[in-house]
């Protein structure tokens, strides 16, 4: 069925405003490892999507999943053994205090669920996060999901600070000094929370800033941060829905970037390689008190079936070393992009963690303009070269560069040379 | 490994507070259409499981989950003609008005999404629910889930009214004048939200009313309802997590149990067989407005696989006639009950919407007295004898059965022996 008619039918489903990619929207047909096709045959390296963490239809995975599905799926209400063989592996590769896990459907689910065990634990309502961050849908997250704020706006008990930019700080700043300022806005937060009544239950980031447009936020910033949260009684929410699994390149978990250790962690996109799979990790007094006082209980949370395929997701990190790729890929990818700067004065900045990385376009380097409308000609323009990335920041000037993590040396060259044509082309 | 290792385990996992079924945890292993085994390799007949919606590990249903799984699985974001397939074929089950679909994973989440676009669409924040209703776990939706209010307590937005419950009327109350007083109380609600400064957003509806006990609600009852609210320029959301996709015996939606067309109907549960699948089936209007205001995106939500296999769900529904099935086997199940009746001074009423069966239990039939007590004891009886059900209602004390839709006659009479044998040994 031509495209066209897809997309007709498609508004009829769905309506004309759910979102779609691209300016020619993109018909996908077929996924393996870091490639993707489309209704007509052609081939795309798929250098965006971090739902499929280890690869489009990972054999190992797939076949988890099918083993398990034609087993046995139920809920959490009954005794199993998935939940248990995968639980233990997964909290292993977090802090010695982070033992307990609540697992879900979604990201949103998983962020719904962090704050609830914050504000029943801490006794606080208030909630500190970045003046342009997303974590997730539901009416309560969207509320505080400022990047994206829709028609309720934003929650009244919601304060929010902007994170250091150090490409974007003038000339002659200090960074490491700026950043110290930057989180003395926690304090201002916490008094403005103080005057309408409230005090903070968390604060809460994505590790990685990933909507914010992946600053190079310095070191102290998160710990000055989290210390000023947790001395007006509040918690530090680590969202890892995009950083977590190894993307970093580091570690595990993004969290680990800086010198703090949260008491909640919310996990979501890569944990399930596209099942909707998602979950807390906590301190245990944390999830103890909270289910005392509420029945939790998530439908499809934790089913074997689930739970069989996040097992098999961490058995791939594992055997392939996808932790250490992210790091050897990512390097040569930032690599590459200081080469393409020098002769490409639209190229600001490259920065990013591991394969989280991040492209800053700039009219004008002195300035630093955002190139806004040259970001989504770049995005649609490597769409034609056969490579799929996307943008983001709060200028929506980042090119966003977030792969599959099997993405190899070659995979970066080939990204690194349609940017350069792209970029050529303008 | 032994059950008792595997607690352990699961309390050093999930603390001690994760709810698990019976007074002995049940440990399963395998599942086969309405059968399930546990570590030991005993056999039970599954009476209770309405996820496993068209039997457990249905081969069509995981032959198109692996099919899919082992194809692509992306997101929204791109053209795919499985959502389309799929979401064409479900629509076309709704009232010629319900057109348009959201996709999301968990009954919850299309909880959250219909509350949002009925206060966007109207501009009103009240919200009427029952006095003992369950709809989910995310903040907001806890906050008007009364059958299980959490540490949050109620939302402040909220109103609940009394769903008439024929069964414990006083003798000579005629139920049909009963519930229009009943239904009377929605003014007093929409009153008392006003007092407030409040309009009615929507008034939310399982259209079942399974946490409430599944009491028949007497034609006119809903009716009323709904008309009080769209008067006060509410919505009628119609929760079809638990009640939907054929249970009732007499069509795919309980809300066809009235005479009211929904404006907004949520989808989850029995929806992927187990697969996290959920959803909202709207007027197009809605969703259109919404959208307009809202980036609504849901990452796993209406991804490849999970329409694959929602799809293979709609064709096992169809094929093996489950609908006529949940009609055939209900009425044998109700007569059953009836005729233990005769028998079993404890089962005060039988009744239910197709292969949605309630059995409420007394100490006495006259004063109707709840069996809490008893009704705990059966349940764990009949778990011993191989049948596993649970209860419901807001005095516990209403046996629910609610099995898989292939439930057939000979399952029918197993239930009803063991529950013969179960209540004669209490």
């Amino acid at each position: 069925m031509p495209d066209d008619a897809l997309l007709q039918r498609r508004h009829r489903l769905l309506g004309t405003q759910a979102p779609l990619f691209y300016e020619r929207p993109l018909h996908l047909v077929r996924g393996e490892g870091v490639w993707v096709w489309d209704g007509d045959g052609r081939r795309y390296l798929d250098a965006y999507n971090n739902v499929p963490h280890v690869g489009h239809c990972h054999p190992h995975v797939v076949e988890a999943l099918c083993a398990q599905a034609k087993t046995l799926n139920t809920s959490t209400r009954y005794l199993d053994e998935q939940i248990l063989g995968y639980g233990e592996q997964l909290t292993a590769t977090f802090d010695e205090s982070l033992v307990r896990l609540a697992l879900c459907c979604s990201g949103t689910e998983a962020i719904e669920l962090a704050l609830r065990i914050a504000r029943a634990c801490t006794g606080n309502d208030g909630v500190i996060v970045t003046d342009f961050c997303y974590h997730g849908n539901s009416s309560t997250v969207a509320a505080l999901s400022t990047a994206f704020l829709g028609p309720e706006g934003i929650d009244p008990r919601v304060r929010t600070i902007t994170v250091p930019e150090p490409y974007r700080l003038r000339d002659g700043v200090d960074p490491d000094e700026a950043a110290m300022a930057y989180a003395a806005d926690v304090a201002t937060a916490i008094s403005s929370l103080a005057e309408a009544g409230l005090k903070p239950a968390a604060i809460l980031f994505d590790t990685v800033f990933a909507t914010e447009g992946v600053p190079t936020v310095p070191q102290g910033y998160v710990e000055k941060a989290v210390a000023l949260v947790r001395e007006a009684g509040g918690l530090y929410i680590a969202d890892e829905v995009q950083p977590g699994f190894g993307r970093t390149g580091t570690g595990m978990w993004g969290y680990q970037l800086y010198d703090a250790v949260p008491d909640l962690v919310t996990l979501g996109k890569p944990m399930g390689n596209g099942h909707p799979l998602a979950g807390v990790v906590a301190r245990a007094k944390l999830i103890d008190d909270f289910t005392q006082r509420a029945m939790y209980f998530n439908t499809f949370g934790g089913n074997p079936v689930a739970c069989a395929v996040g097992r098999a997701v961490l058995e791939v990190i594992q055997r392939e070393g996808l932790v250490e790729n992210a790091g050897v890929v990512g390097a040569h990818l930032q690599e590459g992009l200081r080469t393409l700067g020098q002769k490409h004065a639209m190229i600001g900045e490259g920065r990013g963690h591991g394969l989280f990385v991040a492209v800053e376009l700039v009219t004008d380097r002195a300035s630093r303009a955002p190139a806004t409308a040259e970001a989504k000609a770049v995005v649609n323009g490597m769409l034609e070269r056969g490579v799929l990335i996307s943008r983001t920041g709060r200028h929506d000037n980042v090119l966003k560069v977030r792969p599959p993590m099997p993405f190899g040396k070659e995979h970066a060259d080939q990204l690194l040379a349609a940017l350069d044509d792209t970029l050529a082309a303008l």
